[in-house]
């Protein structure tokens, strides 16, 4: 079948609705039940949904550090690539809009005092303070690691590549298990955008890292899998 | 094979049963040892295990919105529509029924107490005490975004259909991850249904919100899909 | 290829190995760090994990109820059952023996004390002390709902029984995550068999209701799967 | 598609490094928040994340205990397993180092105190104070059950092989979720070694216990995997 660009690029803002209101949802509404392990789950079953759900008409790209990586491998146009990232950041903060409407119906909710899932780096910022340097080296490797089960799940060269969804929606888990504590978790501009928007203050002024950090790291995932990947 | 429409009934039937009691038995029997993310697994497990299960001879429906969200994208006749939905309601009310039996076999058990997993919003009813608007907006997106997830995983379009169950079993458990402290989640009139009329009183004068809401979001996710995936 | 019934019977003996000592062993070695969520993970995965180690050898079973209940619907031969299922004994005995052995090179590990996972019914023996009667209505269910995603996953009907390990292996995850306050959960006679003898006393005289509950219960769930799962 | 053995080594290079970075970072930067439970889903998913993103390149071994065992099973040849062992260590190393430099970046981070995930035996070093001897045997019959999940979830014979990411990978986080508490759980001598050059002293006393039983193991595990399956 033929997919439109506007259909790719509903479904690209669609996916990263979900991703933003379910993962950075998880944080806000329900992070002092379900802890950081429940978020990591959420942030990785909104892909894994998301791939199946969308996967077949846009590729659930979802992640502007994704796009990229993927024009920079030559697998998406350069007018494509940049309609997907508008989306992906438009759906990013039509969550935020949608999560912050949710979140103000409990009376003690205060944006000010439970945010919106923003990322963050130093004191305050990273949950558990950790540097600005750390935050942008773990930032990059693990966007790095998320990129290389990107391209490699779906490589031509992969007879499984039915299970990318799988791999690519646990993968992020996985990282939210590891990273919560440094970062809050981006590897994603898109995700660190919509929040920063309605949070402000630190949660701008850190925002470069969330871009600059999951960028370079998507490109070098990118080239670590033409190391081993035979195209 | 030809399946009738009375083996479909019994696998809806069924497989609402095992939802319902698997999924509101977790919060009721064992809800302060597993917490939220435990009562989460146990709903969207329940979903991906039926998909299997049943799947195969009913699509496994198992809610109502599913069905009304099915008739409204013409996948469905009204006449096999009506009589899913009399089988998925009678089995959440067996569900209710077997549950109640087991949990009162703990001495300190009481129903007033205790309740029977029933859905609620505001103060009390809500866990964390969110608005009714905040619970009705919450249900009607979350709904929404899980029938994206039906539709897009089964369509004809995508050739990964055997990973549906996969996807929307953990989307139920995503959705619960984020909005048990909002309403305790349904997105299922049969599911709010089942409880409710066991547990009586503002369970019952809230129902409305676990009917309306969901049918809402159900035909709204069936809109968005439509809106992307070429049929 | 075809395969020797010594060569089932030894997958059958080193996959209930693997569910007992796994399973028993991330409560009595684990469960007072990972809870009941991790302990229902731990039996779910091993069952997940042998079905893909062992079940195109001989099927996985690896649980009495589930040989009777596949006799009982004429997918094995008595003489094939009767061997299975002491294969499974004896699998779910040696699991035991290893587990004590590991266990008690904790200081104050104390089998009396501590236990070896067995199941149990009432006060004391119920995690949460529920009655008899709800224990042993709890085993059957639990174990009927068991076997109907056994059956069905598995069916011929159903195109996608690749994913039956997955769907069952997490149905029994789901099974722990409510039912482990009722009874601990056995719906496995063997599972029960093990443990029971190390610790004796009320794991002995309670061990009746773990062999005659998933046994009536895997009988009712190979019924309700016939009822709507032409063959 | 033909892959060089340097392409094959980069794999497992790069698979390696995500499991050691990834697994033992769990620990190292989440494990208050995360729990046992959440370091063994780490463990798991990073393996089922690089099956499906290297495992069509290398296999997916990265695990001398893996690489030895195909190799007394006739899977590799001798020049191969000993690259694959080579890159693997060096993986770990690498991982151990990224690892270190993160987590400096907490103020009140201590190497001494907190260590880098490393695995031991005994008091001080198990995590609840196991034996040697516990230990050792621990680390035997969970690498043989590991092994036998590899074997026989990749055998020729299994129509299911695309699962097997799945199988193994979750196979992992069960023996986790088990065994955290009496060695932290090896099962790969690449994972020890990493750490262990880093923190040193009793880490280092201890190495031989995380590569003679996971050799012992793999070979066990092959072994029982040869009784059942044929080839």
């Amino acid at each position: 079948m033929t997919v439109s660009l506007s259909q790719k690029c509903i479904a690209e803002f669609f996916g990263t609705f979900v991703l933003v209101l379910m993962g950075c949802g998880s944080a806000v509404l329900a992070g002092t039940h379900v802890g950081f392990l429940g978020i990591a789950f959420a942030f990785g079953l909104s892909v894994l949904a998301m791939v199946y759900a969308v996967g077949h008409i846009s590729g659930c790209h979802i992640n502007p550090a994704i796009t990229i990586s993927m024009l920079s491998t030559g697998k998406i146009s350069g007018k494509d690539a940049g309609a997907y990232i508008v989306a992906q950041i438009a759906g990013a903060i039509a969550a935020s809009a949608v999560l912050y409407f949710i979140a103000q119906g409990k009376a003690d909710y205060s944006l000010a005092a439970n945010g919106l899932g923003a990322n963050g780096v130093g004191d305050p910022g990273s949950p558990d303070h950790y540097s600005l340097i750390s935050g942008l080296v773990a930032e990059i490797v693990f966007t790095a690691i998320f990129l290389v089960v990107v391209h490699g799940s779906t490589s031509k060269n992969n007879k499984n590549g039915a299970f990318a969804g799988v791999a690519i929606g646990l993968a992020l888990t996985l990282i939210h298990i590891v990273g919560i504590p440094v970062t809050g978790v981006s590897v994603n501009p898109a995700r660190s955008i919509g929040p920063a928007l309605f949070v402000g203050g630190p949660a701008i002024a850190n925002l470069w890292v969330f871009i600059v950090g999951p960028v370079i790291g998507g490109l070098l995932g990118g080239g670590i899998w033409k190391l081993y990947d035979k195209n």
